[in-house]
Order: C-alpha cells, then structure tokens, then sequence
C-alpha cells in the first residue's frame, strides 16, 4: 500500500495491534551521525495517526525536527508474526502540559498521572505520524512462532 | 558509548536480550524511497555481531546494498523498559546453503530446519551488523512498566 496522508486504511486483521497497547518501536534518523535509532514507545492510535507523547530534550525530538521520517513497528507480544508497520514523515507539536502523556497514562494504568512525572522545566511534545505507507504482511508458515530457547 | 566496530562492549544487565532469542526490529531505509522500514527478525548474536539470515529477493537486502544504515532493537517481552539498541552499517554475504538459518532453526526449535523452508532457486543471504554504537538506557522509574489495557 502506499497512500497519501489520512487515505491510509488498516485492515481489520491488524487493528488490534493498534489499539491494545502493545509497545511499539520508534525509528529515526540521529541529527548528529546519520545512524538510525530505534526506541521502544508508548502510543495511541487516533483519528488515522500515531501519538507519541515526548520531551522536547530527547535525541528523537531532534531527529525529527532535522529529518521527519519515522518508522513505527508494532509486533504481537503473543505471536512475533503478526505486526505491522507504520512509515512517513512525522510532525511536532508543542504540549506544554503534557495532556498527551497525562491522558495515555490514564488510559494506560486507569489512574492519574503523578504530578511529578517529568524533571522540572521539562517542555514536552506530541510526534504525530499520520502514514504514507502500511505494511502488515502475513508470514509464511510461522514457523518461528514465539520462539525463546528450545 | 560510541566505539569502532568491534570495540563494542555490551553490559553484562543487558546481554540477556541477544540471548534469549528474543524478537528484534531490523531497520532500513528504502531504497525506492528513502522511507525508513522496520520489521521484526530473528537474530543470532554471535563474536560480537549481529546476524540475520534473509533472501535476497527481499526489501531489507536490497535497502543494505544501497545504504548499510540499520538499527536493530530488542526489547524484553517481560519488560518494556529492558531493552537494548545497536547501530551501525551492516554487510551482507551470500549464504547459498542457507547455513546461517539452518543452524538458527536448529537452535531455537531443537529440530532440523525442514528442507521446504524456502521456495525454489530462492538465494540466502546473511545480514551482519557488528555496532558502531549500543544504547541500553535504566529507563526513568518504569511506570509504563509491561502495561497492557487495564
């Protein structure tokens, strides 16, 4: 598939992947070597996009700011063939009071978040990524299904 | 930490992570265009370099012949917080016996890689990426710790 921004469509077999609360991972370009970074992050899945709530200090936030493409996979934590991947560009907006943490958090744990979750002066961000492109293939066979040491 | 290949030490709390045959994320960027891609892959940790067996016919080959670039992360299915990162540019080598897949079959399941594993005058190739640079951060806290719907 390959689509422009919010004509993506999820197949319905993928969906849950989206919407359970699984880690994802998070991959950007660094600004300062050229290396590729991958992370593992927290998300919602609203509206067509993917919201990961940052801090405007981290390497990722200015990865992005330098070069917006993202990858954000996301891999069944019960079976390690049934994923799938996000790509496109990303976007920054400013949340200075952290609404996007603080409502993933209730979401999340079904509590309110603590009042002393970021360091003092911390500024976060919302990375927005609506996708240019889905990739969720079946896997042939399965055959290494769930595999830990034998 | 930043080192030249090979120089790489990997911290004894973390070394679990290469070898438990956990999932990793292999990333690259698209040769086609430029997006970043990021799928799930098995991996063998082995004298310090990461190895995965894939065709040759497939995206993630042709991406490392064109930009070597990927990022490769494994995050414990126990514990989203334990994760590891390994960067750096990877090489490729031809594995027409497909040795290295066999023998990761063989170590994960405890049985003979089956010898329909590939369709025919399929062609293996080996993905190896000894870091450039690892990054296992003690996450803040760890109250988004393995958090699934409440």
């Amino acid at each position: 598939m390959n689509n422009k921004p919010g004509e993506i469509e999820i197949p319905d077999t993928h969906l849950d992947l989206l919407t359970s609360y699984y880690p994802a991972t998070l991959t950007t370009i660094r600004c300062n070597d050229g290396n590729l970074s991958t992370n593992p992050v927290s998300f919602l899945w609203e509206q067509g996009a993917i919201l990961i709530s940052t801090l405007k200090s981290r390497m990722k936030y200015k990865n992005i700011l330098a070069d917006p493409r993202v990858a954000v996979c996301v891999v069944s934590p019960q079976n390690r063939m049934h994923y799938i991947e996000l790509r496109g560009k990303a976007t920054l907006e400013d949340d200075p009071q952290a609404q996007l943490n603080n409502r993933m958090f209730q979401l999340m744990t079904g509590q309110d978040a603590p009042q002393d979750m970021d360091p003092p002066g911390a500024e976060r961000a919302i990375i927005r990524l609506v996708p240019e492109q889905v990739s969720c293939p079946r896997v042939y066979g399965g055959r290494f299904h769930n595999m830990e040491k034998p």
